[in-house]
This record gives structure tokens, sequence and C-alpha cells, in this order.
């Protein structure tokens, strides 16, 4: 609905097809090679073959922020930005403590050398590591204590990314190709999609438009948009996101409480996706740490994008508790440092900096604001359905309208809203198969548009 | 020798074992799992445990740049990031040109619609895919047109990234485990370890200092550091960086020619690290695809880092050309923005303003004086470790002086240089064991540090 903004034109008169857009197309259409065309010897990566025409709509854009980033965080990051001009300012990899970071590393030296040199090179090399580890400390141990305090995560189990999305792919290069996984269906389908990346699938399977291998784990309105876990086949990883997207819905203290007893009697791994966390309104938990027990079992990808509009920013995070633990009792956090290390170089210092003043007392009432100003959206849609008379879920702890449509295909739905209203809404069916039969309204959008797109809604469905 | 910088202190009388370095130094040391703790059944990828306790040094940050980035680039950034804070100048996902892009997406809809509807999901969905690039139509443009002018690569075969290390990792998960991989040896470690992570190697063989089915491609003096390709065994893919890092070396156009006809011979495709091509000092070529024929056997993994001191803001690119075709004739850019799209969600908006200004008239003068002052840097060392007798290497288009200890361990020249003038420099055997014996020195530097430590080097080898 975001993307409704921009979307909320009348339909034009005269629709040109401009070369932009035949340029955009160009590139998707499959560009038939001639047959003369020199090809290398290189086999194509076959879970690339598997994937489906997907990563289907728009996701990212249709799920994207509109509102101004309060000024208290975008004034932190244009000083940063200015200081790196600036002799003192500047820093280079690892941001924010460059400085802070070759003091320690000076100290460290001069303290091993002056233990027994030749200290071990093995023993010198793998500490450098992780002293070099391409995180900010002074973020870290910020979003510890902001989200995190008196659930027992440190400032060290918090590893700060470019974005939720580009940590799930990095867990799944952690995790590699020999692990199954379970998914909520329908969920965001980023988590199926680079799990079909790495290889831990089958093929897609048309008829019941599922990959094979991947334990989807129905979530209906029958059920509270909460699986029976008792059907579910164990598996290696679980994707869990609460509150949901798209179905909005927020898990309960006992619903969780049963998921991590379900992955401790299974020993799976909960990777749980707390993006939208700051939209819970009742006391559904924020955090999977919440839960206890929960630190030996679950890890938790969040993001800044939906609480202060990050969506092009690029700032999240993932905390890996000490005591989340391999099979044979190598710590999961201690690979990842390593993945974090070789695959990526932390997030942009200016998003850091940005991230810093996100949770200082006065970021975090501004982006308490913003998610309020959404929150107000998302009332209004529901209320706009509820009049309509659909059934409509989520909601209530999330910027995410779930509106029922029995019986009828989601992309059906999509192409009459589409048409007749000109408003972007996204189908279900995108989710997983469990989402068919729902179109997912966002709220993230101005104010002026949602009440048109609503107002247009009314005279569609009245 | 950024961290030179930074290091270049004289030994502290009392050196203090700092809490903090305790703390960096716990997360090292394996946490041995008490025997009582639970363990989860999920099995360690077993690639990450082939990885030596390498990452070895902490090779990003004593690549690390160390000057001011030029006022006009961060003054980009800086009223970028303020105008996240207004209506007209916010942007989420997408950035730069989110509003551009929801226009187009309204004409591309109405346009499908008002074609044949019910216009096939599948086509349209796939459409919006690309529609949806997360990348900057105008970056990458600017880009095009400003490194690959006359080269025929084109707006949207550039993928902009968040740096080069984030994309070698990206690549590797689109090459996936069955390829197999050349290096150059010695090289930027991240080839091999990535290769590793996706589990295209064997294990770790003590004996020679290498990974079981990684070509391991020798560059020595004897050879003028490029690999006698009549000894190398084909492989899918052959990573090549030049200029080099560490060698310092850049291939010439014959030696490169050669490079690309014999990936063309079997098959191959070339991943070139051109991240040190604004160093280039004479006439070797900046950009592979300067070599005839390179479009259809090559691709291009570059970055800002080095050239404006993005080494913190985190930006660069990958150029795909679209005549490279896996061997069932599938292009690979088309993969590649696949995994683009589910891994990664753009670099930072803030910091692509700034690669715009980088690419302005104005920023790249500025860059070339960014380079320029490392390049005196450069010089100063060579003269240096000449004036003391040793044959040093690199230096001339490249920002790395390679400099030999003939039959000595780099580690034991390591320390001692640390140990006797407490300045960090690079063992060479980190870099893969034709490594041995050399060690580098890094330009990045303030011009102070870098006299200081020539000073020191002079006395200590005087």
């Amino acid at each position: 609905m975001i993307t409704t903004l921009s979307l909320l034109f009348s339909r034009p008169s005269s629709v040109s097809i401009p070369g932009k857009i035949n340029g955009v197309v160009k590139c998707v259409a499959s560009p038939s090679a001639e047959k003369t065309a020199y090809k290398t010897k290189v086999s194509r990566n076959e879970n690339l073959a598997k994937l489906q025409a997907g990563y289907l709509f728009p996701e990212p854009r249709i799920g994207d922020t509109t509102e101004p980033i309060p000024e208290v965080i975008t004034s932190a990051m244009s000083k940063r930005s200015y200081a790196l001009s600036t002799v003192d300012g500047y820093s280079g990899y690892g941001a924010e403590q460059g400085e802070k970071v070759s003091n320690d590393l000076h100290s460290f030296l001069v303290w091993s050398y002056s233990l027994s040199p030749p200290y071990p090179i093995s023993v010198l090399s793998s500490r450098l590591v992780c002293l070099f580890a391409p995180h900010v400390e002074q973020l870290r141990a910020a979003i510890a204590s902001t989200y995190y305090a008196d659930l027992g995560i440190e400032e060290d189990d918090i590893f700060v990314s470019d974005g939720a999305k580009s940590d799930i792919s990095r867990l799944q290069v952690l995790f590699g190709s020999n692990v199954t996984m379970a998914v909520q269906d329908p969920s965001y389908p980023a988590y199926v999609d680079s799990s079909v990346i790495l290889g831990q699938t089958g093929q897609f399977q048309k008829d019941v438009e599922k990959y094979g291998n991947i334990e989807y784990m129905r979530c209906t309105p029958e059920n509270g948009f909460f699986p029976d876990l008792s059907t579910v086949r164990r598996t290696d990883i679980i994707f869990f996101c609460s509150p949901n997207n798209p179905t909005g819905y927020a898990a309960s203290r006992e619903q969780l409480t049963r998921l991590v007893q379900f992955a401790k009697e299974n020993g799976s791994i909960i990777v749980y996706d707390s993006a939208y966390a700051m939209y819970v309104s009742d006391d559904s938990p924020r955090s999977i740490f919440e839960i206890p027990g929960a630190k030996e079992v679950a890890l938790e990808v969040s993001s800044f994008s939906k609480y202060a509009g990050f969506t092009g920013v690029r700032l999240g995070w993932t905390a890996i508790p000490k005591d989340l633990l391999y099979s044979d009792g190598f710590p999961l956090a201690k690979d990842f440092n390593r993945i974090v290390c070789t695959c990526f170089n932390g997030a942009s210092n200016i998003a850091q900096a940005g991230g810093l003043a996100c949770v200082s007392a006065e970021g975090i009432k501004a982006m308490h604001e913003v998610v309020g100003f959404y929150k107000e959206n998302t009332a209004i849609i529901v209320d706009t359905f509820e009049s309509l008379g659909f059934k409509v879920y989520g909601g209530k702890n999330a910027p995410y309208v779930w509106v029922h449509f029995p019986g009828r295909s989601s992309w059906d739905v999509f192409s009459e809203i589409l048409e007749k209203t000109h408003v972007v809404t996204t189908p279900g069916s995108g989710f997983g198969p469990g989402g068919e039969g729902f179109v997912r309204v966002s709220a993230f959008g101005h104010r002026e548009n949602v009440l048109e797109a609503c107002r247009r809604f009314k005279q569609l469905y009245k």
C-alpha cells in the first residue's frame, strides 16, 4: 500500500508503453540465446532453476514504508557523513569505532607479545579475527540494552547487519544445504526462496504449490494463525515470523512457549523474525527471548526498516545467544561470526550512526510516533473492510491487514482491486499456498492515500 | 599500514590488559560447552569446519583507507540523509528512484491489464520482479558510462552492491557447490574462504597449505606474477584480481588476452576483481572488458572503497554482460538478478547518493587526488625498501608493496617488524602458500605515519 500511495492515480486516458518499461521488461524476457552464441561450459546452478517465476510480486516494494525518517535520526546520519570528510571523523572498515579498535589491536598485540614470544601465530591470528569483527561495539551494546535488557542477550551476541533479508540469506549460507526447514504458511517469501537457492529443498510441486522437503506449517483462521504443532514434522530449522507478514498475527506468550518446547524436544533451531515487534499492542512477546529456554534453541533476526523507515537506509541485526549449540556442542554464533567476517563487511557506518540515534531516548520516542501513525492507518483499513462485511485478520499487532475472500482466487481479487480501484494490494497466495483466498493490505502509506484507497474499496464492495 | 597509523606508538611502559581486550578475546576462545549444556540436534555445517583458524589476520582492517572522503562526496550523502526527513525526499526500498519506480509500476500494470486480462499471472509476476530489481537506475547508468564507456557494458549490466566482498559471496551462492574454482596464489583470502563455505572444496591439506579441489595459480617473481596457464587445470570459475592484492601487480593487456583465451578454450567463467583499477599508472587494462571477447567469459566486481575511502560507507558494483551464458545458454545475469532480489535489498540509499557524487566530474577529480596521495605513499615505501637492498614488487599500479624476504617465514618477518618497530605489516603466507617469504606493506596511511614507519624500517634493516 505504500506503493498504493503512488499508484493512487486514476487510469491515464492514454496509456503509453514507455521505452523505460520496455527496457525493463527486456531484461526479464528470457534473452533467447542465439544459436551461434558462445556458451561457457559451466552448468547453471540447479537450485536456481528450481525457483518459480516468483519472488512473485514486488514484495519488498509493496511492503515499503512511506513516512519521512524523524529528524533526530537523519541529522545524526548527516553529521556522520560530513564527519567522514575530516581527519578526526573519518573511519574506514568497522566504522564508528575505527580508532578504538586500532587502539585495542595495539594493546592486544603488545600484550600478547609481552607474554611469551614467539606467541603461537595460530592463536594470535584467530584472536585478531574476532578483535576485528566488523561490528560496531557501540551500536551492538545499544541494541542489546534497548531490546534485550533483562533477557540475557549481551552486546557480543548482537550482529549488526544491512537488514533482515541479507541476514536471512547469510543464515542459510551458515546452515548449508544439508538441513531441513519448516516455515509458516503463509510467510515472507525470502525464507523459502533462500532455502531453495541453498539447495535445501526438492523441486517445486505444482499440484500442491510447495517445494519438496520443506515443512509448510499451515496458519489459518481455524487454528488462530498458529500451526498445529502436533502435525508438524521435525526439521532442523524453523523459520517463525511474529508479528507475521502477511497475516499480521502475533503469537501469544503461551503459543511461543509451546513453539520453544517443540523445538527443544526436536532439537531444532528457531530463526525468529521480529521485524515488526514494535507494532505489538497487546502483551504478546516482542522477542522470542522472553520465553524461558529460548536461548538454547532460537536466534532472532530484526531490523530498523519498519520502525524508523530504514527500508532504503539498510540497517538491522541478528541476535545469537551463546547457549545456542550445534549437536556437537559447537556454538552457532562462532560460525556466524566467521560468515560475517568472510561474506560481509558490516553495515554502512552512516546507517549505523542512524541506528545509534534510533535507540537514543529521543529516537525511540520518534520511532514510536512513526509506528503509531502506521497503526492508525491499520485501524482505518480494518474498519473499512469490516464495515463492508469482510472477515479481517491481523492489523492489531502489525502494519498488515489480512482480508478474507473465501472461495476466491487471491490473484483474481488482486486483479479486481487493481483494475477497478487502481490500488495495489498483495495476493495472499504469493506468500504460500496457505495464503489462497486472502489479500494483504499494507498500512504503509500517506494518510490521504490510505483514506482515498479506503473510499475506493467502499465503492467497489458496497 | 592504515592500521600502521594508529599503531605507530612507542611501546607503552606499562602494558595493561584491559577488560575490553579480555572481553573480545573471550568471544574467540572456543566457549567450551559444559557437559550439561543443551545441544540442538542440528549438525554443524561441515564446510565451516573446514575453514582454518584464519581469515587469518585482520585483513580488511590492514587494507583499510585512512584519508578523509572528499567533501563533494560527503556533502551529497549528508544532503541525502537530511532529505530522508522530508516528504519529497524520502525513499524506502530501491532508493533514489523510489517514486520513479512506482510510476513505472503503475504504467506497467495498467499497460499489462489493458492488453488482455486476465494477463497470465506468471508472466506478470516475473516481469514485476525485474521491474523492481533493487538497483538504482541512476547510479547504474552513471557507473556504466564512467567505467565502461565504449566497452559495451550497459546500465542494466551493472548491479550496485554494498561492496566487493559481499558480492563475491553472493556470486559463490550463485555458482553453488558443484563448481570448481581457480585462484591466484597469493590472493585476497575471501575468494578461497567463500568457496570453502559454499562447499566447493575439499579439506585443508596442511602439508601444502591448500584446500583440496581448488586450483592455486602460482604468481611469483619468476613468472612476472602472472600464472603459467599451460600448467593450470581447467576449472569452472577463475578468480582473478588485477591490480592484485597482495602482490600489487597489474596484468598487461597481452596477459589478460591470454587469460580470456584460456577461459574461452576451457569454457570457464572469470570473476575479475578490479577494485584497484584506478591505481593503474601504465597502460594495463582497467577493466577485463577492454579485452575483446571478455564479455562472453567474464564478469567484473569492483568497489568505491579504495577510490573514495568508502571502506566504511560500503558501496561497490558487479558488471555482468548479457553475453555471459551457462552451458545451457541461460544468461548468468538473470540468475544473479534473482540472487540479488532474494538475498539482498540494495546498498544504502545514502551510500548510493555518495556514489553518484563519486562519478560526477568533480568527484572523479577528487578521487584521483585521493588515489594520487596513496600512490605517493607507495613510492616512499618502495624507495625505502629498495634503498635497504630489498627486492620490491608491486606498488606501481597498486597501493600495495610486496617485499621479498627470500628464505624467511613471512610470519617471522611480520613478527620481527611488529616487535621492533611496532608497525603492522601483513605476512604474505596469509594470502596463500605462494605468499611465503613476502610481506605486504600497505600504502594506506597518513603521510606522517608512513614516513615514520619508513624511518623505523631503515633503523631495523640498515
